[in-house]
C-alpha cells in the first residue's frame, strides 16, 4: 500500500484524488489546499487541512498546484528527505526545493474539469533522482491503470511543445473546418468521421504514412483551385504554410 | 431491390463494390473497367466488363473514375436520361454529360486499399437534378448504412477544403510532434492517447469550446519558452501562425 498526501485543488489534483482514491493499492492519507473549503466535500472519506504544520507522514507527498507555486510550497513544506513530486509538464524537477527527494508525476492528457478520465488511456511521464523513488512512481502510475514513460525535464518541455501541436493546433484545424463549414451552410457533423478516422490511423502508423492529399500528391491544380476559393486571408496563409510543411516532409518540389 | 452498374477499379469503387454485394437492398448488375483484368477476380460473383457498348440497364451507374475521367466516361456511355452520378469530392455535377440525369454520390473518407471499411461511420454526400434521383441516392446511402447529407457542388468544393484541414493538416501536426519527439529521443506512442481524446472530445462539444492550452489562456510567457525552444524555423513558423488563429478565434489581444 502507497500512503499519499495530496496538494491542491484544480483539475488534475481532484482527478488524481479520486482515481488514488479507488485504487486498493493506494491511501490518500491526507489532502491539503490553502483554502480548505475547496475540498471540504470530501472530509468524510479523507483528512483535509489547510495547514503545512499539521501534514502527516506518507510514502510521498503529490503537488498538484499551480507552476508559480511549485518553488514556494516545496520549500515550505516543514520536512525533509522525502518525496515530493510536482505534476506539471513544464516545470523543471529542480524546481522543487533541494531539500526534499524530488520527482516529476505528469500524466500526459488534456484535463476537463467534470468529465470522468479514464487513466488507463492516461500516459505517466515520470521522472526521479534516485532510482527507490523513480520505482515508486512508476508502482503508482501502475496502481491507477498507467502506463508510464521515464521522461526527463529537457525531454518534458519538448513533449509539451509537441502536444500543443498534436491537441491544440490540431483542435484549431478542427476549429477552421467548422468556420469553412458554418460558411457555407454545411453540418460540421459530415466531418466528424473523418476526423476520428485520422486520429486512429495513426494509432497504428507514423503520420508520414498516414498522409494522403493534394500536397502529398504533389496536386497543384487543386491546390491553386482551393486557394482561388478560400477567401478567409488567414486561413489562406495557413493553406500555404502547411501545404509547404507537408511538401517539405513528402520531399516534393516547391510548389 | 436497386441495380447498379459500377463504373471503376480504386480504391473508392473496391470499397463501393463490397458494401454493395454485401447489402441485401442493392444488387451490383455489372461492374465495368477499362482494363478488366483488374476486377476479373470477382467475375465468379458479378458481370465483368471492359466494353461500355455491353453495358446493361440498371437503376443507377456509378462512376468511381478519376476526376479527369469523368467528363469523357460519361459522354461515352451509350445510352441517355438514366442516373449517372460521380463519387468525386471536387469534381461539379456539371462535369457528367447533361444527356444523363445526373448525380453525386460522394463518401467524405480516406480510403486506403486494404483496410475494411465501415460505411457506417462514413457520411454521404448527395446531389442530384431531379428528386425521385435524390431519394434513390438517399436510399442507396442508408442501404450501405450511412448517413447521407445533401450538399451542393458548391458546398462540396468547401468541404473538400474543410476536410484538408480536419484530415491533412491535422495529420501533419501529428507528424510535426512526431518530429520533436523523435529529435528528443522520446517514444511517440506517449502522445497518441492525446491525439485520439483531442478528435473524441469535438464530437460533442465544439471545437471553440474544447480549444484549452497557451495561446487560449493568453499564457505568454509559456508561448515565448515554447518559441525559444524550437529550433526548426518551419515548426517556429507554424507555431507562431497557428497561435495567432487560436488568439484571433479566442479573442485575447494579438501576443
Amino acid at each position: 500500500m502507497i500512503s499519499v498526501v495530496l496538494l491542491g485543488a484544480g483539475n488534475v489534483a481532484t482527478h488524481l484524488y479520486k482515481v488514488f482514491h479507488n485504487s486498493d493499492a493506494i491511501t490518500v492519507t491526507q489532502w491539503y489546499n490553502r483554502h480548505v473549503d475547496k475540498i471540504s466535500t470530501y472530509k468524510n472519506e479523507v483528512s483535509v487541512t489547510d495547514s503545512l504544520i499539521e501534514l502527516v507522514e506518507a510514502d510521498l507527498y503529490v503537488m498538484a498546484v499551480s507552476d508559480d507555486a511549485i518553488a514556494t510550497v516545496s520549500e515550505a513544506l516543514p520536512f525533509q528527505d522525502r518525496l515530493v513530486v510536482h505534476t506539471s509538464g513544464t516545470a523543471s524537477l529542480y524546481d522543487l526545493d533541494a531539500k526534499h527527494r524530488r520527482g516529476v508525476f505528469y500524466p500526459l492528457q488534456t484535463f476537463t474539469k467534470d468529465a470522468t478520465i479514464d487513466f488507463s488511456a492516461i500516459p505517466l511521464c515520470i521522472e526521479a533522482l534516485k532510482k527507490a523513488d523513480y520505482k515508486l512512481l512508476k508502482t503508482l502510475a501502475h496502481a491507477i491503470g498507467s502506463q508510464d514513460y521515464k521522461v526527463s525535464t529537457e525531454q518534458r518541455k519538448r513533449l509539451h511543445i509537441a502536444a500543443v501541436f498534436a491537441n491544440n493546433f490540431t483542435n484549431q484545424m478542427y476549429r477552421i473546418a467548422h468556420e469553412i463549414t458554418e460558411a457555407n451552410q454545411i453540418e460540421f457533423d459530415v466531418l466528424k468521421p473523418l476526423i476520428l478516422e485520422t486520429a486512429k490511423k495513426i494509432q497504428n502508423m507514423s503520420p508520414y504514412m498516414a498522409q494522403t492529399g493534394p500536397a502529398t500528391r504533389g496536386d497543384k491544380q487543386t491546390i491553386k483551385k482551393h486557394l482561388n476559393l478560400i477567401e478567409n486571408p488567414q486561413h489562406k496563409a495557413i493553406y500555404k504554410l502547411l501545404t509547404e510543411s507537408i511538401t517539405e516532409t513528402h520531399g516534393r518540389k516547391k510548389l
